[in-house]
């Protein structure tokens, strides 16, 4: 929460995947200066974070390409127009402004404000698979926590730690050391992590540094915030209590469209509802481009995120140069767009 | 007029430009068989025609792509789906049969029948500029010809060729030894043409074999279809005749829709209304891509061609194969769509 100066900006990109950069290019080509946030520490979205080498077949006239080139080659596309990218936070808020303009606030405390709002959050943001706990709300925050900020924080605490991928197993080696005593739950003997980790792990609990538990959690004890036990239940249906002040659910990432859900945006399924014109939300001046979009026929394929961005790229220039004429010109034959893209002979 | 046999196919494509060719790798990746008449003698529509060297810089993902290069790109992207092309030819008509799919037939007397039409005809056909001569219609064919498909036609005859830039020359250089009398009529002096064939025909006019004329046509004399005279009038307003029997008016090339405009669909200003949902016109089962269609928001983009035959390849599968579930598939994970594409692992 540290910078809270504003920053006034033609428009803000919700989104740093593929259909967020390219919206830079065509957005840039009408003269308007974007700013991108995204929760990633990256640009790329999905494609850098999920399948970076995974090639994709589908994007016309690149006959195979993976998500981190595809990233990369629109990353040099949009170069020209020098997009400035917040990354790392999630947008909080989104309120409309006397003037009609609208502001935006990160979890990181920046503070846009723009004439335009593009959502191209795709499937919306990565956050983590919370597990089937009545009443887990409650400790969230205080001694429920689904990630590491600070390992500090953990040191000479009763942690329980639950789930059998890489991120409870890495979590098991690097917070055994401070804890003042670590269990680790898992619903069976098999862990999806790898090899090496587990292997440690096993070492650990040789070593009667770590209690593996194999269970389910049944329930929470405590109270005010504050955990002071795990129910669980084996595969056998007895139950125990393991005591602990801290519990860390590693059950791995899903897509939630988070905050963008209280934009006021009349969702439908936990899509934005959009016309294809113009691809603008409920809210005029709010566009929403990608996978987060809805309308007939509508396709979640990166190649139509593109298509949404070039014909809302035609409307935002309307809200932000309503004094000026739009030109629809081709960058083949236009010196002007050749201009702006640094290419003019 | 050669071939009359059937060809039987799942969907005919017109036009082989960047729409044309990417709509073979969507309805490819749903199993449907294409192909591809196009009036040209080669694939790439207007971008390998008007500017195979010229540089485009808005699509997505191709920071800088030449037209040739991009056609090239499709051609290898959907070589998997073995298109078959028929160049050079015009599609003549298209009549719906009674078992609901369409028969067309090309000028080449190529005979298609498909249960799905996609038309991907740009800015239409190329075709010659028309001279604004009062009654020339009447001439057409008989003995006034935009274009020489056999030079044997011009032997011994009395020729007029008009214009000024290198049809205009090419052809005056070619058919000057065939000729009876050769005039050349330009409204100016100065010539378009490549330096060297307008020496060429500058000799030719120096050495008597060619008659250069500068005027303009005003009138054309002969009855039933036959020239016998072109009327000129000069710069300071002198009018003339020049006795002939054949004119050649090369006044370059434009679009026109061409017989698409007989098709029975529904036009408004030359361009093909369609939904946004299907890309369809007002014929079930034909489909409108890229420049040829409108739609509210339209840009004429390649991008925005690309994005229809996506969606428009959705309800062809519906109609080609009425009997299989359509799946959204991608190609980044789906074994199936790898399988069609050559690459599964």
């Amino acid at each position: 929460m540290s910078e809270n100066h504003m920053i006034e900006t033609d428009v803000v990109i919700v989104g740093a995947g593929p259909c967020g950069l390219f919206a830079v290019f065509e957005l840039g080509l009408n003269d308007m200066k974007c700013h991108v946030v995204d929760i990633l520490d990256k640009v790329g979205g999905q494609c850098a974070e999920l399948y970076p080498e995974k090639p994709i077949y589908d994007i016309p006239a690149l006959p195979v390409v993976s998500g981190q080139e595809l990233t990369d080659r629109l990353m040099q596309q949009i170069e020209p127009f020098k997009p400035v990218f917040h990354l790392n936070q999630m947008v909080e808020s989104l309120t409309k402004l006397d003037d009609g303009r609208w502001k935006m606030m990160t979890d990181a405390g920046t503070n846009l404000v723009a004439k335009v709002v593009v959502i191209a959050a795709g499937g919306g943001s990565f956050v983590p698979k919370k597990p089937p706990i009545k009443g887990i709300d409650a400790y969230e925050g205080a001694s429920v926590f689904y990630s590491v900020r600070r390992m500090e924080t953990f040191r000479d605490r009763t942690i329980v730690i639950a789930g059998g991928g890489d991120s409870a197993l890495d979590w098991t080696l690097n917070l055994a050391p401070l804890a003042k005593k670590l269990t680790l739950v898992h619903r069976r003997d098999e862990f999806r992590a790898a090899p090496h980790s587990v292997a440690a792990m096993r070492e650990l609990v040789a070593a009667g540094k770590v209690d593996l538990r194999i269970a389910q959690i049944a329930g929470l004890e405590g109270e005010g915030g504050q955990l002071s036990g795990i129910q669980l239940k084996d595969d056998k249906g007895e139950t125990s209590v393991v005591q602990c002040d801290a519990l860390l659910p590693f059950y791995g990432l899903t897509m939630k469209l988070g905050p963008v859900a209280q934009f006021g945006l009349n969702l439908h399924e936990n899509l934005i509802p959009v016309d294809t014109e113009k691809f603008e939300t409920s809210e005029p001046g709010v566009f929403a481009i990608g996978d987060i979009n809805s309308y007939p026929g509508k396709l979640k394929l990166i190649l139509s995120g593109f298509h949404e961005a070039a014909l809302m790229a035609q409307q935002a220039f309307r809200i932000v140069h309503p004094d000026r004429k739009l030109r629809f010109q081709y960058t083949t034959s236009s010196s002007d767009l050749q201009q702006k893209l640094g290419v003019a002979a």
